[in-house]
């Protein structure tokens, strides 16, 4: 049950097994049906999850009432609201399951204990957010300086994976663009060379 | 010289005289002048900056050739680009003083050692690169979320003084808007109430 978890720790820290017991007796199973949501907006996040098994999308709706999608949170990534789970805020921004989802949860006092209490925990959160950083910095400078199809060839470089994963609505609102336009992309991208 | 940097060590952990002295031993002072590059686009940065004095923007330039502006970066704050400084690649977002600059900067091997050899620092940047992750998050959804009136609004909350102190160029480009549209929204924004 903790083998994901546990390697994804030991990525960056090493840990003796009466930390990583310390680690473990802090979590908290959980199990999230397809379609449901594991954070809704308004609410207040105590928790910052680790996916076993799954795939989570973190979103938004714009006052248009449109959807954006901000990640995808599949095995081995960690998501939550963080402005919520660390100030203690109302959440802006809901997690909702897409498909079946097995998850671990780690509540902020936990986290904040284990970094003072566990030292290695402190370096590893330090280098998780240090890499999650980079990756938002990423993701704001390809909206920003992208094309649409250069987004979609950047996740279809990253994420290879995910295109056949998810619904095509949730990567368009993940791309910024139309179910239409990523059909089109797809096409063009994805057909056999001409013989 | 360094007593604004201790001052913003401070606000997250204790360091005793030693290990302040291990830390102010590892930085370097730097002077920009107005208008001039700390950190130019396909370099590679080395460098992760503290602005004692002076203001510095992070920005990119997109495929149309506009610029849009990620960051300010003012007294007390760190910034650089990530990607580029934590990966070695090369730099996508070119750092510009706005004004006379006074800087101390932090080479990455020396950033890795303080964390190793003295464990409050593993704790700051493990604080600081969580608050920096919350406020991009925060930067991303407003940019998706918001109207230019509400990021208008929120900007000028959150940073009333930049508004009288940057050009109203680089705010539109950091607003996502023109600064004619600026420009109106300040009039609207910051006339007397009518007798």
């Amino acid at each position: 049950m903790y083998s994901q978890i546990l390697a994804n720790v030991a990525r960056h820290v090493t840990l003796t097994p009466e930390q990583a017991t310390s680690f473990t007796h802090l979590l908290r199973a959980q199990q999230v049906a397809s379609g449901d949501h594991l954070l809704v907006a308004g609410e207040h996040t105590t928790c910052l999850w680790f996916v076993v098994r799954g795939c989570v999308r973190t979103y938004l709706t714009d006052a248009q009432g449109r959807e954006h999608n901000l990640a995808f949170s599949t095995e081995g990534w960690w998501c939550t609201d963080s402005a919520s789970f660390f100030d203690g805020g109302r959440a802006t921004l809901p997690l909702q399951a897409l498909e079946e989802t097995s998850l671990l949860s780690l509540s902020l006092a936990d986290l904040e204990h284990l970094c003072t209490q566990v030292p290695p925990f402190e370096r590893f959160f330090r280098l998780l957010y240090q890499k999650g950083y980079q990756l938002l910095e990423r993701r704001l400078v390809a909206m920003l300086r992208l094309t649409a199809e250069a987004r979609f060839l950047r996740f279809h470089r990253q994420y290879p994976r995910l295109l056949h994963r998810v619904a095509q609505k949730h990567i368009a609102a993940y791309l910024g663009i139309t179910p239409e336009f990523l059909s089109m992309l797809r096409r063009k991208h994805t057909r056999p060379p001409r013989s």
